[in-house]
C-alpha cells in the first residue's frame, strides 16, 4: 500500500491514520467533501483566520478518539480492536451530514431537517458500499451499542467532537484564551458501570473546559456580526428561493438548483435518493459562486444583498437583554419600508431579529458525571465546590435586531 | 467613527489599524476580493489547515510593516508620517493583482499576465477612487521613490512579504520547522546609505531565514502532490477552454467566462477596461464551482479531469535529478494514448511534464546587504564565515512526470 | 549607551527597553537578585518547567504595562511622559521585596513581614541612589498618586501583576488551560472618572480570567504536592532555627545565618539597616545550599527531613472539604509520635495541618468595573448575565494534613 | 502503586512514564539531582528564561526516544520490550555525568574528566543497586550492543539527545527560529542493516535541523556575553581552588570543599569512591552559594570577580575571525595588569582570550545517513542537492579576548 497515512495539523502537529478501512473512508468522496465545508460557515468575515474545514476537524476528532481510547485501555478498561475502530469511525463520520453554513441553511434551503438525521443515512449509504464494515460505527453512532461510554464519547456534553471544535476554533480564530485543556480531560477520563466519567481531581479542567465553551460562544458563535451575516445569508436564501420557484431566470449549480426549487423536508430526504444524491454535491462552492452571480440580478432585492454580504457592508446590529416589543418591531419595519421604498412582504429580507441562547452545559441533560476517589458517582453540578457550574447552565437569552447600516432606527 | 479596527490573528494576536485611509482600502471590495483567494491554492489536499488567504497575508504583512517602520524609526532613521503610511499601503495591496490558483493560472486562463502588472493596473485605479491619495505608495510600489528602502521592504530578497508569507504558510500547514524569526529579523534590520541592510549580528538569522525558505519550498510549495494538483487544474482549464471556444455548452460564472472564451494578454487588460473589471470579480469560487458542475459533463475528458481533482484521485507524480529524454516522454504518451484510448492530441490532458526549480537565495540578484560594526556594508554570500548561503543560492532543478495512477508507467 | 536594551522572553517574543533610568533600575543589585528567586517557590518539584524567576515575571510585567498605557493613550486617556514611565517602573519594582520562597518563609524565616512592605523600603532606599528619580512611581505604587488607575494597574484585582503571571505561570508549569487573553483584556481597559474599567463587550474575557485563575489555584499554586513540599520546608526552617538559637553548629550562609539566628519583625527591618541590607543578600541559593549541607546534620530530624525534600520524597497529604476535629489530630499526632519515637514537642516537623483557600474574585473587595456602551459603570458581579463571577467570588476552604509517607495514619 | 506517572511538559505537552523500573530511576536521588543543574549553566544570564534543568531534558529525551521506538516498531523494526527498556533507560541516563557549569568547569574544577565517563561509572552503580536491571542499557550507552541504531539514538549527530535539546533550548530561551521538526524527523527515520537511516524525503529536514543547530550554536551556546560569563566563573573557581590550597579560610559546602582542595583527575574518580560521592552530592546550588558569600571575601581579586559575576558586571568581549598575535595579548595583559595594579601572575583571573569553533555537521566523523527509495544508502553531504550541508561542516573558528569594562583595550 502506497496510501498516505500521516497528516500535517497546525493544532496537534501530525495525525497518523494505521487502519486502512479508515484511511479508504477517508478517501471517499462523501468524506473528500467536508473540505469543502468551512466548519464556521461565514466567521471567517469576522475572525479570517477561521477558514478550517469539516474535514480537518472530523480528522481532528479521529485523533483525540484514539488517544482517548488507548488512554482508557491503559487504566484497564476492556476495548475490543473492533469497538476501537467502530468508535473511530463514529467519530470521524459524527458530522458527515453537515451542508454548507449548516446551521444557517437548515431551516431555510432546506425545511428544518437536523443534520444528525443526514449524518445517519450517509452513514447507513456508506455501511452498504463498504459492505458492513461500518455496522458498529453506525451502532455506536445511534447509542445503541451496549457499551454506553463508546457513543458518550461521539456524543455527550463531554464528547470528542467538543474537545476538538473548542480547541480548533479557538485555534483558527486566534481567540487563544478559549483554549482548553484536552489533553488534560482525556487523561483524566474514566468509564464507571459502563459510563464515561471524569475522575475527580479533573474537576476544575472541566469548569474551565465549561466556561472557555461559554466564551467561545459568546466570543466567536454567537458574534454579534457573524449573526449579521448569517441573516443575510439567511435572506439571500430565501429571496432566491422565492424567485426560483417563480421561474424567474436564476444562475445555480444543478446541485444547489434542487434545493432552491423544491421543498426539501425529512421525507423527501429519506424517499428520494435524488435528494440526498443532490445534498452530497452541495457544498459552500455552490453558495458563494450563485451569491456572486446574483450581484448582478435584475432583483433589486436578491441583488443588493447579494452585493452587500460580497463586500462585507453586513447589518448593523443590536442586541439587548430584553425582547422588543410588538410595536417596536411593528415601528421598525415601518421605517425600513419607507427608506427603502418596500411593500411590506418585503421588509423580511432586510430586517431580522429574534433570539440568541447560549448555555455552557445543561445540568437537565445528561450530565457530565465525576467519579470520587472513594468511587462516588455524581453530576459535576453536585461536586463541584462552588455553585458557578450550576449558574453556567442557566440558559442565557439575547435579542437582535439587524438591518441595513444606511438606516436609523 | 464605528470602524472594527482591531483583527484577531492566530500568527500575530492582533492586527491593530490605526490610519482611516487603510481602513477604507481594506474595506473596499477589491481589497475584500482576497478573502475568497488562498493563499496556498491547492496545498489544501496535502496539508488541510492551508486554507489562509492573500487577505490574511496582506493584513500579516502590513502589521509586519508597521513593527518594522516603527523600529527603524527607533533607530533614527527618518520616515515621515506620510512615508509611514506609504509603505503600508504598497505592502498592503502588493499582491492585490493575484486571481485564483495564481501561479497555476497565469499561463492558462490568462496568457501569461503576471500579477505584479495587474496590481499596479488595480494600484493606480484605486488610486484615482482615493483621489490620488495613493500616489506615495505607488511609487514605493513601483520602485520609483527616492527612499529605496522602502521599496526593498515591499519587494526583495529579504523583503516584508516573503517574512509574512512563510511565518504563514509554516503556520497554517503545520511544518513548523520551517517558522523564521521575523521578530529577530526586524529587529536587526537597519538603512544605509538609503539601502536596506542587516546588522551582523543578524547573520545568523538570516542564513537560518534561506534555510526555511528552501526547506518550504520542498516540503510545501513544490511538493511533489502539489504539483500534480495543479497540473490537472491547469489541464481542466485547457480542456474547459477549448470547449468554451467550440462554442459548446458549458458551465461558467460570467467572469469565468470572459476568460474561458477569450485569449487575454496583457495588452486586451490595459486597454478593455471589461477586462480587469471581469478579473477583479473572479476568485477561487467561480473555479471550483465550475469544476464541481463539470463533473458531470458529456466530454469524457473534462469530466474525468474534474471527478479525479474534486475527489482527489491526484496523477501519480515522479521526481528526477535529470530530465526525461525525448524517446522516454515519447514512450509515455504512447502508454497514455492506448490506456485511454485517446487521440494524439488530447495525450497533453494527462500527461504533464517538466522542471522544478528551488532557489532560496540568488546571489547574482540584488543580494542581502550585511552591515559590519565597523559601517561596511558587503552582500551576504560574502559576509557570511561559511560557504552555505552561496550555495543556497544555486538553482537546483528537477524534472517532473504527472500521470493518472491506474496507468503504469 | 552601548546597553543591551532587547530581551528574549518565551512568553511575548522580546521585551524592548527603551528608557535609560529603567534600564538602569533593571540593572541594580537589587533587580539582579530577583534572577535568584523562583516565582513560584518548590513548584518545579510538580511542574519540572517551572524554573523562572521573579526578575522574569518583572519584566514581563513592566513590558505588559507598556502596551497597556500605549493602548489606554490611543483611547484619549492623557499619560504624561513621567507618568507613563512612572507606572513602569511602579510594576517593574512591585515585587523587589520577595524572599526566597516568600509566602512559604515570610512566617517561618521573618516574623510575618508582608513582602509589600519590603517592596517599599527597598523602593524608597533606590529612589535615594537615583536622586528622586522614583518619586513618582512610588506614589503609584503607594496609592497615593491621584490618578487612581495607574495604581490600580499595579494592584487590584485586574492589576497587570495576575495579568503576566497567569500567563507566565501557565506557560512555564505546561499548564496551558490555564491561560489567559491578556493582549485582549489590556485591549478592553480603559479610564472612566480616573478609574480602571473594562468595556462591556470585553466580560467574557474577564469572566475566563477568573476562571483560569481559579484553575491555575487549584491546580498549580495549591496543588497538593506543592503544598507537602512547602510545609517540609517551613518545618527545616523551624528546626535549623532552634538549632540555631542553641548555638549547636549549623552550616549556613552569613545572609541566611542572620535569620536564622535573630527573630525579624517589622520593626527590626525599619529600624536595623544591616538587617534589611542581608536581606538582599538572601536568594534561593542560600536556602537550598544549606539544606544540601545539613543532610548530614548531627540532629536527626534536621537531616531526615532534608533528605527527604532533597530526594523528593515528600510528605503524603490528604485534602478533606470538613476540618479534621481536635480528637483526630491529637490521635495523629500520637502515630507519629510513636513511629518516629519522637517527643511530644518535635511531632510538629512531622506533621502538618491547616487550611486551603481559594477565591477566584472578591467581590467583597474593590470590584472590577465594567463601562457600558451608555456609560454606566457597575461592579463586574453585577454585570455578569450569569451568577456565576458571584460564585466564583465565594472563598473555598479546604483542609489539609500531611506527614510523612512511611507512616500510615 | 501510587506513583505520579504523567509529568507537564510546556515542550510537549505530558510525558507519561510506563515502566516501573524507569520510575524507579528518575525517583533515584542520582537522578533527582538534575533537577538541581540548569541546562545552559550561565545561559539565563543572557536569556532570562533558560532555567530549565538536566532533569527536564533527560525526561524530554526520554519522551522522544519512546516516539522514535514506537514509529520503528510500526515500521517494522524488531525491538523487544527489553531493548525498547534499555534504549529508554540509556536515554534517561545519558547526561547523569554531568556537573554544575559542565562544560565550564570539567577543566578548572576538575582536571578534564569528560563527563561521559562520569555518566558511565554513574549508570554501573545504579545498574549495582538495581541488580543488573541496567545491563541493557549500559550496553546500549557505551555502544557495544549489537543493535548499533539503539546506541545511534543515545549518541550520533542525529541523536535524540540533540533532537530535545535543541528544541528544548529553542523554546526555553525564546528563540524560536532555532526550533527543528523532531516529529517530523522521528518519522523519517527508520532502520536499515542495523544502522539508523533517514528516509530520502526528510533530507530538507536534517538540513534545516543542522541549519538550526547553528543558529542555536551562535545565537545561544556560544553568545559571547555568555562566553564572558562563563570565563569569569572559571576565573572564579581558579582564584579560590589557589586560595583553598594555600589553606586560606574560604567559604563553600563540604562537598564543593573536596573539588576545590583537590586534584581531581580521572583516576582519583575511578578509584576513591569518596570522590564521585561528592561529585554526586555537588550542583548549582553549591557553587552559587559559595560565590554570593565570597563576594565579602578578603582576597581583593576573588571578591571582585564574584561581586561582578553577580551583579551581571560582566567582562567586554570582542569576537575576531583572526587570532590575536603574541604581541598583542602581552600588550592587553601590561594594560591589564597596569589598570588593576596586578602582579604579571594574576592578570589571568581578569583576562580571558582563545577559541570558538562551532561546527553543524561533522562529515568526517560517523556520517547522518540517507536512504534512497531504491534502497541506497549515503552519507547526508552525499545525498543532499546542494553543498551546503558539506559548507556546514566546515568548522568554524573565532577568537575572543574579554576582560574587565573599564579598562580600554
Amino acid at each position: 500500500m502506497n496510501k498516505k497515512k500521516i497528516i500535517n495539523d497546525p493544532v496537534y502537529g501530525f495525525i497518523t491514520i494505521r487502519s486502512e478501512l479508515i484511511f479508504d473512508i477517508i478517501d471517499h468522496p462523501y468524506f473528500q467533501r467536508l473540505r469543502r465545508i468551512k466548519q464556521l460557515g461565514l466567521t471567517d468575515l469576522i475572525y479570517p483566520g477561521a477558514h478550517h474545514t469539516r474535514f480537518h476537524h472530523a480528522l481532528g476528532a479521529k485523533h483525540l478518539m484514539g488517544a482517548t481510547l488507548e488512554n482508557l485501555r491503559n487504566k484497564g478498561v476492556e476495548i475490543s480492536d473492533a469497538e476501537f475502530e467502530g468508535a473511530m469511525i463514529a467519530i470521524l463520520l459524527h458530522d458527515i451530514g453537515h451542508g454548507p453554513f449548516s446551521h444557517a441553511l437548515e431551516f431555510s434551503l432546506l425545511e428544518g431537517v437536523p443534520h444528525e438525521q443526514i449524518s445517519r443515512m450517509i452513514i447507513s449509504k456508506l455501511n452498504k458500499e463498504f459492505n458492513g464494515q461500518l455496522d458498529l460505527a453506525l451502532e455506536i453512532f445511534n447509542g445503541s451499542y451496549p457499551k454506553k461510554f463508546l457513543s458518550e464519547l461521539v456524543s455527550s456534553q463531554l464528547d470528542i467532537d467538543r474537545l476538538d471544535y473548542l480547541k480548533r476554533d479557538s485555534f483558527f480564530t486566534g481567540v487563544s484564551e478559549g483554549t482548553i485543556g484536552a489533553d488534560r480531560i482525556i487523561k483524566m477520563l474514566d468509564v464507571h458501570e459502563g459510563r464515561l466519567v471524569v475522575e475527580e481531581k479533573g474537576i476544575y479542567s472541566i469548569e474551565n473546559f465549561l466556561s472557555a465553551r461559554r466564551l467561545m460562544y459568546w466570543q466567536v458563535y454567537l458574534h454579534k456580526t457573524s449573526v449579521s451575516a448569517e441573516k443575510m445569508l439567511i435572506a439571500i436564501i430565501k429571496r432566491a428561493r422565492k424567485l426560483a420557484k417563480k421561474e424567474k431566470p436564476l444562475f445555480y449549480t444543478p446541485a444547489l438548483g434542487v434545493f432552491l426549487k423544491e421543498q426539501v423536508g425529512i421525507d423527501r430526504f429519506v424517499n428520494e435518493p435524488a435528494i440526498l444524491d443532490a445534498f452530497l454535491q452541495l457544498d459552500d462552492y455552490d453558495v458563494w459562486a450563485a451569491i456572486k452571480v446574483w450581484v448582478n440580478h435584475e432583483d433589486p432585492i436578491l441583488s443588493k444583498l447579494c452585493r452587500m454580504l460580497l463586500d462585507r457592508e453586513l447589518f448593523r446590529i443590536t442586541i439587548s437583554n430584553e425582547p422588543p416589543s410588538k410595536e417596536e418591531i411593528k415601528a421598525d419595519e415601518a421605517k425600513i419600508a419607507e427608506a427603502y421604498q418596500l411593500e411590506a412582504k418585503d421588509v423580511k429580507y432586510y430586517f431580522s431579529h429574534g433570539k440568541l441562547t447560549n448555555s455552557a452545559y445543561m445540568a437537565s441533560d445528561k450530565e457530565i458525571l465525576i467519579l470520587s476517589k472513594s468511587g462516588e458517582v455524581r453530576g459535576v453540578t453536585e461536586a463541584a465546590d462552588l455553585p458557578n457550574i450550576k449558574a453556567m447552565s442557566k440558559i442565557v437569552r439575547k435579542y437582535y435586531r439587524c438591518w441595513p447600516k444606511d438606516i436609523s432606527l
